[in-house]
């Protein structure tokens, strides 16, 4: 008889997981049954704001694996609209309902994977069933956000709440669709995930377009009309809304885990091993937003979730439970994103994460530009670094640009993943010609800087 | 009474030697004499091609600093339009000729920093003074190139010989200006810096273009009419063309050093210590394309001149002639360039190179996209990597795409710069956001499909 896998949520790190298996092991030997809650599998989350500004034009092209391909071409019985609803690692069973047929379903496994990826953070205000209040961390909550805004009349004016890459994202999508929009952040700067001195380069490019930042400003409860949001109260003036959309972070989806007793870590994540095994608990695996991860720089748990991460989660599992060896390196929060015309790029840890550690340290931050200066089309482009001031290791980078800018953050990335000094980094061999860089790179440059910090 | 430096040749590598030294020691230390043969000083000769083109409108961006800063700023005696002449390593004194006023000088130097770059590759045939024939090596050769294309009635037939870097960013750079180009290649492909697999990519976008490109061909000879080049003659057809550029490469200049008795290595190149010290001459540094350095990968002397080195070079030797400690780590052989509207990177060694230095290897190639396949300006990304058999460590590896694909190549160097094997690689954590990567970045791709290769 074929050993039995369920897999407990159907996207990035479920999926992968189930398609890694079966490229090892085939239906005779795995039969794989995959729960899925929503109405899709495999889609890229990351990119629902740009299906609602309408830049990317059809939902079905963040689909990257429907279930019937998923059925078809790698044997994995994929039921979606189904919510698992408990675990019983005793009897090895999972019970699950149909959300549109109704009923329920018992399956047995003999290995689990749970994928449940992680949920929206509410306050107490934000838990309300008012129309025109949305999430964006699935496709069915982008899909409603949709409907919402092709209504007629469609909202006009917009209130997102909290600064971090979906809320700055999604603030910038709502304006590309001509609301007017308000964005709320409770500190000091929107896009906390990279240090203040480099955000406030974010904060003036997003008021550039129009976005109206209210920063140190605390919501504290959404106001109605018939049903239907009509604001935003906060601890200064309210704000009218007819769209509110949430951007306060994820935490791990982890409510039927801890049911099931799974381990949870100090950040809420399952904890897992390093071939993602859940830890001591035989035959069940979880990988994705709902795991905590091991940071390589700070040496300690982290919970960064995010679809690169939970691909390659997924697939390590997958290999092991094909019967191969993979392991899961751990991340050092390397992040990229797009605010406006601007990118934005970090590694590592930034200052507030390089004291928590422990590390003391030296930062510069460097001007340069992406092309060589005479080069048309050569914008600016700040780099920052963070050494460790005994060693001179790289601990943090951040880039913020113009154009070209964002993905350089691979190459200190890199650097960083293997523990180079700045001192080291001003030799590295990197790509020269005008259209593309200047004869010093800014990374270099940025690293010349740095050398010369610690000197001091 | 200070010590003297002499610094023979005025571009980037001599530059930056005594831009270094001025900023450790000052000028009762250490006084400073450049003579550079051409007009210019610490220019970019990577951007005549764009200049050429019109891209960048005036021959001025492209002059970083002119004698004129160097000795205000800098207190450095440049003369420009001095040729030196001699070397006399027993008095310590150069012999230089003013090309413009006419007579010798005679200089004593404690200190000499031979930085006199690189020459064209000329063979028999183009030995020639006959007008329209062009090397691009010096903003002098590029201002009368220049003169050459805006005249009436300028030329309106060119023919580019060699197909490396310059030849290739000669050959666009002619098109943009309206020109019938014809591009004569004795290999297999232009762009042999890449495998012939990827140059093939780069053959199709020049002819794109319309550049006229005939591989296998060999020049041996040109004919002329009046005194000025009316065709270039082959082991096949001839053909006409009134402006001729010569893109055979360079070697290095060393006649002077030679004369002096300065070491020279197996590839031409002056032979130089970790510092930038000829090797076994005291107080005779040397910098720039010129010499010959480290190849990390391969361990065996290479000549690569290259803007980024020469400034890197010099840097190194400046801060050791200023009294401080700096070494040049060596290269890794990383390239970038545009062509049309094309991108190429390279890192490491190419396939024939591997072979040469003795290396068993796989290879993959691995064909991805630049931003996730849903975002807009989506556009294919070609990777190759080279990976030791036995050890799985990246060797070498090749990008060709749209766009931003050429610096990504730099993730790719800093991991062949710490060694790392493509199964390291595949836990690399890179930035990910739908415009800028897929979820499973290029790199990763490739990566990822290297450890599969290296498993059969």
């Amino acid at each position: 008889m074929a050993e039995r896998m369920i897999v407990v949520g159907g996207d990035a790190a479920g999926m992968a997981t189930a398609a890694q298996a079966r490229r090892r092991r085939d239906r005779h030997d795995l039969e794989i049954v995959a729960f899925e809650r929503g109405h899709f599998t495999s889609y890229s989350a990351c990119g629902i704001p740009y299906w609602i500004s309408g830049l990317v034009p059809d939902r079905e092209q963040l689909v990257a694996r429907d279930p019937a391909t998923h059925r078809e071409q790698f044997d994995i019985d994929v039921r979606i609209r189904h919510e698992v609803t408990a675990i019983d690692l005793d009897r090895r069973e999972v019970l699950a309902r149909d959300l549109d047929g109704g009923g329920e379903v018992r399956e047995r496994f003999d290995t689990l994977m749970y994928a449940a990826g992680a949920v929206p953070i509410k306050p107490d205000w934000a838990r309300s069933d008012m129309a025109g209040v949305f999430g964006v961390q699935t496709l069915d909550d982008g899909t409603a956000l949709r409907q919402w805004l092709d209504a007629e009349p469609g909202p006009r004016r917009a209130v997102v709440v909290g600064g971090g890459y979906i809320g700055v994202e999604m603030a910038e999508a709502l304006v590309l669709r001509g609301l007017s929009v308000t964005l709320v952040e409770r500190g000091e700067q929107p896009m906390s995930t990279v240090d203040p001195d480099m955000a406030r380069l974010v904060t003036e490019a997003m008021r550039g377009v129009g976005v109206d930042i209210r920063t140190g400003v605390r919501v504290i409860g959404l106001s109605e009309r018939d049903g239907r949001v009509s604001g935003v109260e906060t601890d200064t003036d309210p704000i009218p809304a007819d769209l509110v959309v949430l951007g306060l972070g994820v935490r791990p989806n982890t409510a039927l885990a801890e049911a099931a007793g799974l381990p949870l870590g100090p950040t809420g994540g399952i904890r897992v091993d390093r071939r993602m095994r859940v830890t001591g608990v035989p035959g069940v695996w979880a990988a994705g937003d709902c795991v905590e991860t091991l940071h390589r720089v700070s040496g300690m748990p982290v919970h960064v979730p995010l679809g690169t991460h939970a691909n390659k989660q997924g697939r390590v599992a997958g290999i092991n439970i094909g019967g191969g060896y993979a392991t899961f390196a751990g991340v050092i929060g390397t992040a990229v994103t797009k605010v406006c015309d601007l990118e934005v790029g970090r590694t590592g840890l930034r200052e507030q994460e390089a004291l928590a550690a422990g590390f003391e340290f030296v930062t510069v931050i460097a001007e340069s530009t992406n092309r060589a200066g005479y080069y048309p089309g050569a914008r600016p482009m700040t780099v920052k670094l963070i050494a460790e001031r005994t060693s001179g290791r790289l601990l943090g980078a951040q880039i913020v640009g113009w154009s070209e800018a964002a993905k350089r953050i691979d190459t200190l990335a890199v650097a960083l993943w293997n523990k180079m000094t700045v001192d080291d980094m001003t030799a590295l061999d990197l790509g020269y010609a005008p259209p593309y860089a200047p004869v010093w790179d800014p990374v270099l440059v940025a690293a010349r800087k740095a050398v010369d910090a610690l000197a001091r």
